[in-house]
């Protein structure tokens, strides 16, 4: 999918909504757990529920390979539905993967070819030579960790490296690696007072924003320092929409939150 | 397995050799593909001609994944076969993971749980605690990126941070995390001359070492630097061993570059 698709997606549905597919069966509806693959039921019903009034999913693989071969098979069913079902919605593997050239490579062909995913997203602690393979992929995106949502944030990622915070440093640097195009970045909602200094180095890359929701992160914060002339954001919810409720009309109770974020998203869009 | 345990296997083989067994299809003996699972076909034949001469063999997951869930099915078999026939040797999933808190957690189950896996590779970059729910478990080994042994290493592991190299502020900070005697770490054989700078920070910790062969890292500048009195080194060696030769013997070709590598390490250990 190119970047061009992605906006005219957003602005057709009035919506920049991504839903985290994040599927640990200890927290998913009891009834479906009859069900022959338990994920995937969760996963499909979520999707026919709230495809309207997103933009993209984003699968975290950790859920999937917890399950070992069952949760690989159900993380395939679930990008095929996608790709089948609604071609239009940009799928995101968070995979927050990163090796060495030709082993990224292998993970690229894993998450774009394999499974046909449009973006990955990947670490950027082994630097360019890690990076650039996911970038060589055509109308393929790679979504690089920036500045995260969690407390170990401030561990490495806002220490001063040759005096710059070393996530400006990251956004920085990476701005000359080939076909840097295709980068987007992961910037957590929780950090929105940093959104304008991030937008004076990167001011139209799209980022893909954690953390509005259950983690604190507030989406009128993130839009007055985020936003771009082409939108430029994801905004990501994972446990405030798909585990709404545990009861058999789970399905409603999500797109009843993915309705709110986008009902917000959409008052944002038109002023 | 416990940290005694991979010692005293040191000690017995004279070795402290890992294998990596990045099994790419385009670089494996040919005759191999009519198997019906020639990734596990060729991992076997390795481990079969090999487990004497090293202590640890070391699959990338990027590797299997490539391949999918047949790839996902390879791997399982691998880590099952030598969970049964070799309980002895220390297993490596090289997967570089890592995520926020309970997603940490997932990944953490699929390796250590879901394929029993001695040990996991993680990056740092997402900080305290993303690496802690891997420390969590018992008689498990978390091997967190330090300095790696690619060209982008200097992209950021060796910029100043705060008057210390960032990968100097990885090693210091990670040891006031919990459960952090279950820590090693990677440091590439590519940069040997920073071992005795690092053994300062971390005088006991096992070290894995890539580089050494392929990507022109020198065995005995690694081990001048990096021995300490636990041994504590690992030396990786991929494709140097596994793709040795490519005829019906590529078995054997394969043992004997791991037992030159053997004997070499038996000539320091002697020392």
């Amino acid at each position: 999918m190119t970047t061009k698709q992605l906006v005219a997606q957003i602005i057709k549905k009035k919506s920049f909504l991504c839903i985290g597919l994040d599927v640990d069966l200890a927290k998913i509806p009891p009834h479906l757990l009859q069900e022959e693959d338990p994920i995937f039921a969760f996963n499909k019903a979520i999707i026919d529920a709230t495809h309207h009034l997103c933009v993209a999913y984003k699968p975290n693989t950790a859920f999937y390979e917890a399950y070992g071969i069952k949760g690989w098979k159900s993380l395939e069913k679930t990008i095929n539905y996608l790709n089948e079902k609604h071609p239009e919605i940009f799928t995101i593997a968070d995979a927050k993967r990163g090796d060495i050239g030709n082993t990224s490579t292998m993970y690229a062909k894993a998450f774009f070819e394999d499974l046909a995913f449009d973006s990955v997203t990947v670490a950027p602690y082994m630097g360019k030579d890690s990076v650039e393979p996911f970038l060589a992929f055509e109308n393929k995106h790679t979504i690089m960790l920036a500045l995260t949502s969690n407390e170990g944030a401030f561990d490495f990622q806002t220490k001063t490296v040759d005096g710059k915070e070393l996530y400006k440093q990251v956004l920085e640097t990476s701005k000359s690696w080939k076909n840097s195009e295709n980068l987007m970045y992961v910037v957590g909602a929780t950090k929105a007072e940093y959104f304008a200094e991030i937008r004076k180095i990167i001011p139209t890359s799209f980022l893909l924003v954690p953390g509005v929701g259950a983690q604190g992160g507030n989406l009128q914060d993130v839009c007055k320092y985020g936003l771009s002339e082409n939108i430029g954001l994801l905004i990501n919810s994972s446990r405030g929409i798909i585990y709404a409720s545990k009861d058999e009309n789970f399905a409603n109770s999500a797109a009843e939150k993915a309705k709110e974020l986008q009902t917000q998203m959409e008052v944002i869009l038109n002023n």
